[in-house]
């Protein structure tokens, strides 16, 4: 695929019931973020290159370009949200756009409005991007094919989050030059985990090896479809360059997916016992201090935490340039 | 009355109880919209005339002017909304207003404090304008009487929603050219609408006739005193040009109001078996699929609500900038 | 302490238990404004006239200023507030600042995150300033040791409240010229009160002399420990020159810290009977009218209410700007 980003095909078949996207067919050269599966390693890259030189701007005082002025970006957030909201509404801010936050609280979203009305309606105020979380798999894929806006995908249900990957990638790729053949665990509910799914995707493109890690009860019987491999214990943790820990949803400890949050940390915890030094450590937040990591390494070097909350602001301004502005070839902003 | 808009008068009569408007009076230049009643034919001519400007800078990449710079807005709303709240959040930063958002979730209005002193303390900060919504008749009045700031009237209880009006009467110009004999139907609950007030009232003062059509229980008995007629039936409907169709709350199927939500749509859902070729449908949004309008006419090119919506920003820049801004001469900004 | 605000020193006890700060060290260079009790007079002076020209500004049509243009200031709210968010909000604004409010509603907060957490997670941001309000008292210390950014604390639990101390000095100040020997009487809930713990260090640091009133109940034992006299009657209330009247909170009614309504107004309510002319009047809002201030009384000429509000966006400018711009020596914006 050769456009900047990815143009959504009406044929593509889409992983969610209900109305089919392209019922109001976006413009051919309108152009989404909605899965990693529809990037290539080179756009991955162009998207990276450019977040660097936005990672630059981030340093200077003045933290403010004028890229996309007086045009007009909706945050439309079904889900609870601090880090990615914030990030795409500084990232907009920083590009010097017009950020209209669209919450399910103290919204007509309460009374029951359907989703592809609430997108209609903020269609018509021609926004150049609709940024979308929802709680439903599919949902981003829907939301392009009824707007002529540029629709970024910010999480939608257990499928994916692809901002959240790239961004992952740029921190390691900062970190290690290349993510090629580097050895990257991820450890914990892979079933539930939109990030997951983006991420083994994204590693593998970038030419990392993926192992999945944890109970059985949360590891999807084909993820090896994916590309990666799968074991039920840590027992060979140490192979691994990289140890990507997924956040415990609280929820799952009564569903009985796990036996008990002790049983949990006593067998996959990533604390200082279980890491070898020069491993890295990654979560994409909020993490249960104490629960799937252990405080001691969340505030240890190791942990790449901060930065790759860091590399967000700079990797969605990145995808907002390029899926607005950006043209095929990589140059500086 | 040949003000821009239109001046308060400390003497007209309020419809609300309790502290009368004006107990910190206006002064004299200052401008409200608080009802379309306060309205002139050319006023409101006037409005549309800016309106067209600013939704030809609406197509423009950069959608902004630099009108407000450096003038604060505040939006105070006292109930959930999307549309009205996005769009006049849209219009304040399209005009480079600095706006403030004020909703009744998380704020001090949650430790009751009164509508009166939430406007004073906002008022110190020497606001341009506040842009009211509130579930009580005469609360933008009030609001008026409170403040030297510009007052719009974004929704007062079941009393008026006159920006509603302005874009509706827009939308429609930009269709028909003009109103003058435009027969135009209301359909539904009007005794709980705002919009239908405001629309009754907007519509005849531009030359349309009105009819207003729905249950005999949701009919106010004194109706046609604001210049419309009423009828219990659909039967008439092929006189319509236009069918405006307002949002049947599902509260009201709970109280009696209406059989049932069936006997409801049976008698008077707006779908393709009512409607005649030609016959454009308005709705003010947000929709009950399949309640007041059927899901194929809501996506029908006889629907303009997309463009209703469209209208909300352009019209609401136009209200903003002639209170705060305009001179009775229309000028293009 | 010389200083503009002040420097957080990493060894300075805390109140709070848990994390001590300082664990990543602020640089020595780094101010925040945590507690009154860090500024010197020439502090509080310093700020005062800072604020007096953004009081200029605020007279302007165009109140905006481009100190702080491309700078980003985060909103920290745990609690709600309508006055303190929205007269930050636009401080910042006016400053022309990047803002992004963050509430603990529609939040990962709501997620059970750390505040630990959510402050690294903000920082990595780079944010010129966080701005914290929280139930906690000491949070707004903890904050100052996570982080590199510049901290105010915007109410901590019933610690302080620094900048409603500020705001209501320069309201002082403006109406009597200075504060020296200036008798001012603090009346109500002491002991729940962050107001009054930071007005009395204020207004003694400023050369008042402070007098507390109030229930027994509800004034701390050792409160004259902080220079103010105190008494459980307003029977010597004519030496007062200025009121300063708390919030009475209602949920202390049900707690028995005060018999009943009935009798907390008739012996401490703020009224025309026992207020002589001249007295000024204050509040920090938002008022139960009726309760510690009579309806009469909040709408007299003697109320500062309303300029107590005002002077809070002057003040906050003022605030912002020493701390992230501001040099020792004072000189106009």
């Amino acid at each position: 695929m050769s456009s900047a980003i990815t143009a959504t095909s009406a044929t593509r078949p889409t992983s969610a019931a209900g109305d089919p996207p392209g019922t109001t067919p976006a413009g051919a050269s309108q152009r989404h973020l909605i899965s990693i599966d529809d990037l290539t390693r080179a756009d991955i890259e162009r998207i990276l290159d450019r977040a660097e030189s936005f990672a630059e701007v981030a340093g200077r005082e003045i933290k403010k370009v004028p890229a996309l002025r007086g045009r007009t970006i909706v945050n439309l957030f079904y889900e609870a949200s601090t880090r990615t909201s914030s990030s795409f509404e500084l990232a907009a801010k920083r590009l010097s756009a017009d950020l209209v936050n669209i919450r399910s609280a103290g919204s007509s979203v309460d009374k029951g409005e359907s989703l592809k009305d609430t997108v209609q309606t903020l269609s018509a105020y021609d926004p150049a991007a609709i940024v979308i979380r929802s709680p439903h798999a599919g949902a981003a894929q829907l939301v392009a094919g009824w707007t002529d806006a540029a629709v970024v995908n910010a999480g939608d249900g257990k499928h994916e989050h692809p901002t959240q990957a790239l961004l992952d990638v740029f921190t390691l790729r900062r970190r290690l030059g290349s993510l090629d053949g580097v050895e990257i665990w991820i450890v914990g509910d892979v079933t539930h985990s939109r990030v997951a799914r983006s991420n083994i995707l994204a590693f593998t493109r970038m030419g990392a090896r993926v192992t999945v890690a944890g109970p059985p009860t949360l590891i999807p019987r084909d993820i090896e479809a994916l590309g990666c491999a799968a074991t039920p214990t840590l027992e060979r943790l140490e192979q691994a360059d990289v140890v990507y820990v997924l956040r415990m949803q609280h929820e799952r400890m009564t569903e009985s997916f796990v036996p008990s949050l002790r049983e949990y940390v006593a067998r996959y915890q990533i604390n200082d016992r279980r890491l070898a030094p020069g491993q890295l450590v990654m979560h994409p937040g909020p993490v249960n201090r104490g629960v799937e990591l252990s405080a001691a390494t969340i505030d240890s070097p190791q942990a790449l935490i901060g930065e790759q909350v860091k590399a967000g602001v700079a990797v969605r301004m990145a995808v907002l340039y390029e899926l607005l502005v950006g043209s095929p070839s990589p140059a500086a902003p």
